[in-house]
């Protein structure tokens, strides 16, 4: 699978929408190349090995964080955690005075996850660094939409002309907005469907279809992709509760009739179990949920190396045993 | 002391009492190997390079984690906190959710402490990772057990016979209830002793004799071990106030005179110093208790090894300098 | 610059104080080898493969965390992070039982942060751990003196009759506290200037020149280093607010056409942007306030490569990929 005519230059991950098909497809090539690694009996190359990445967490998010942390230490890379709430913010220093002592400590990448959107890119205009971007706000998530990507063309091949119906609050969703950017520049027609507030036409904008009504919405997808619904929503009066959005767009036994056998079910994660899908379509072996997971730590290993400048992940020696003996 | 013939073949640590005779020894010999690493200058082998160890900690505690920290550290594994109290959890995700995840990302093994009597069984009837209970509720804290079992062991041989006497509070404490079973396992003689509302008179049913006389309980006694009075009992009534129970049940100079002067004295720790021993009884030579700590993180490499289906540690080479030269 | 004849022999870093000059420019020296690690592609050495670490910070600070971590990893050490605020402490435990586990643990060198002054010389009374002072009250925090004095020496050569001005709350800052130490023992003249509240006539004492007048404080300087205002001491009525003391001792453009041009501008960070210093200023060539923070992280790594007996730092092999292959 691998293709030898990469294509990338970029020293920053911000977003989708600047990618190129071509750069989205080297992403996803490499990443295939570091999956494999996490099935070796040593899951480790030394593709990173004294260089230093700083998960800078603005916004708390364990998951995330695991992952690419998990990601760094098997490219053997040194990383440190800096969770900013709590320490110098308050004491009155901005983002950019963090990130610029970051570079000072020789930081090689940081990964920046951050409640306000454009962050990333801010860091990125003035940071030696490499920039990834983890999160920021309601814009961008790139590697969990380049997750989702990879998920999806390694069960469904090619996703030109592939149906892809995404259901819940895509409004708000950094999720949902980068993956319409990769679907499209991939070639995939996308459906989107949910309660008005949280999906309005002008999402058609996108280059979407919006419809508001379910069965049309799965009748024809080759991929089902659900989003989390956010509990917080629900104060803003976004929709009615929790029960309600189940009632009418959770996905469940009898609307999961509607989906073509041989659709994939897909959701980032976590799931709110009852509320958007049913424990039982979750857990069963038409969703790929917990393969996007593993997925992600492969996407989140090439984007490390890609951004570092790596090639040919494919020539990496393995990190064994043999040489500490 | 090492035996060759090793007999472990579990991929879980759950509790002490599924342990047999043989297995627990197998622990407690392989982390005579593993102590010694302790000493080395280069405290390090590549044992578990390039497995992937989580800590998964629902419940706070420093102590223990940075323990399991060291010991995967040590077996040079890489090695994720995640502390769930924060995150996921308070998005709605099931423990069970958050564990399949961690799976997915090719934990290889899984360090669960949690508030909840069970969670690691619980966990371990799903996942293909290894689970290794750290402390649940008041059910089971294996490795502290072991490790009090390898600390007596390496001071009085063979535990066949030898009488040891808990004091304190045993109803509520997993650490009682895991060394009672291991105890038992390997032979010793218990007794129990402390305020009736720590120590019921059922008790007896796990095989220990129970007393409220301290003469009694310290006079025959080749190792006492206290445990912690927790502070939170208190407020539930089950004693008047920690000054009553040091008043009756503390070890003190005067009631140290009731016991053997080859005597062991432990602690899990951390001790309440005036509580249930004085501050000069638990820095006095008689005392073990911090070589218990140095004995966990052995007992921890240990455990980690063996679920991992290590064999022949003493085989293992070192992590030296001169591979890096 | 490396001189051969090192002099070194201390197995704690406590203070400024009692260092010697000769320990103080053995420092220095380490700390420019270990500087030029960091511009190494591959960033890391193996001078402390298999020697365990821990940052016990009962005080939070980030940035000085993530300093030490860094500095850690690079010379291939073990770390742990071992924050108590919120774990053993509130059940009763003493510093110096976790001092006394963590040494059971085998920590070869501990890192103190704490809030109470003389923590740090307390813990190296009993523990066989090296112990490392990052910060403890108002006392001292030797590595930020020591990164302070390497950055003014990598400018300015030789510090004997240089003069130093010092501005702000210097009477509760245990880094000019540390700083005037250095500068004396490396010959500097030395002139503190702040409102009276924050510098005291008694500071001379301290061997130091007291004066109130901004102009006359600046004139001679060929180094001007800020210090923070911390923002606590504004509700202590030290001075009325922080616009009155920028307005009377803020580095503006106006009272740099005081300061030499040649003149180096220090601040041991984070910044107040605007009260202090202007932001413009901070941010321009003549400011080495992120120099600090690189240089911060070579002294790191000289402090532990000395206090665990390291010796001759220019002749450790690099970590590289190859022996990995």
């Amino acid at each position: 699978m691998f293709n030898p005519e990469m294509s990338w230059a970029k020293r920053h991950l911000l977003d989708i929408q600047s990618l190129t098909k071509s750069e989205i497809l080297t992403v996803l090539d490499t990443a295939s190349v570091f999956k494999q690694v996490g099935q070796r009996a040593i899951k480790k190359v030394p593709a990173l090995r004294g260089k230093t990445v700083v998960n800078l967490f603005v916004e708390p998010s364990t998951r995330t964080r695991v992952s690419f942390e998990l990601a760094a230490q098997r490219l053997t890379a040194d990383i440190v955690n800096f969770t900013t709430e709590a320490s110098s913010f308050k004491k009155g220093e901005t983002l950019k005075d963090t990130v610029r002592n970051l570079e000072a400590l020789t930081a090689d990448i940081i990964i920046i996850r951050h409640q306000s959107a454009g962050a990333a890119h801010f860091l990125s205009r003035f940071t030696k660094a490499s920039v990834i971007n983890a999160g920021d706000g309601a814009h961008s998530h790139p590697t969990q939409a380049l997750l989702d990507l990879y998920t999806m063309r390694e069960h469904k091949g090619d996703l030109k002309g592939k149906q892809v119906t995404i259901l819940g609050d895509i409004l708000f969703s950094r999720v949902a907005r980068s993956s319409i950017w990769g679907l499209r520049k991939l070639g995939a027609q996308i459906t989107l469907c949910g309660p008005p507030t949280l999906v309005p036409k002008s999402l058609e904008s996108m280059g979407c279809r919006v419809t508001y009504d379910m069965q049309e919405a799965l009748a024809q997808a080759d991929i089902v992709s659900l989003l989390r619904i956010q509990h917080e929503r629900q104060q803003q009066s976004m929709f009615p509760s929790l029960g309600e959005y189940s009632k009418f767009f959770g996905l469940n036994k009898e609307r999961l009739k509607w989906v073509r056998p041989d659709a994939l079910i897909m959701h980032p994660g976590p799931i709110n179990r009852g509320v958007e899908i049913d424990s039982d379509i979750a857990d069963s072996e038409r969703s790929v949920i917990l393969e996007q997971v593993t997925n992600g730590l492969a996407i989140r290993m090439a984007v490390l190396f890609l951004v570092n400048g790596g090639q040919h992940p494919q020539d990496l020696p393995a990190c064994d045993l043999s040489v500490e003996a």
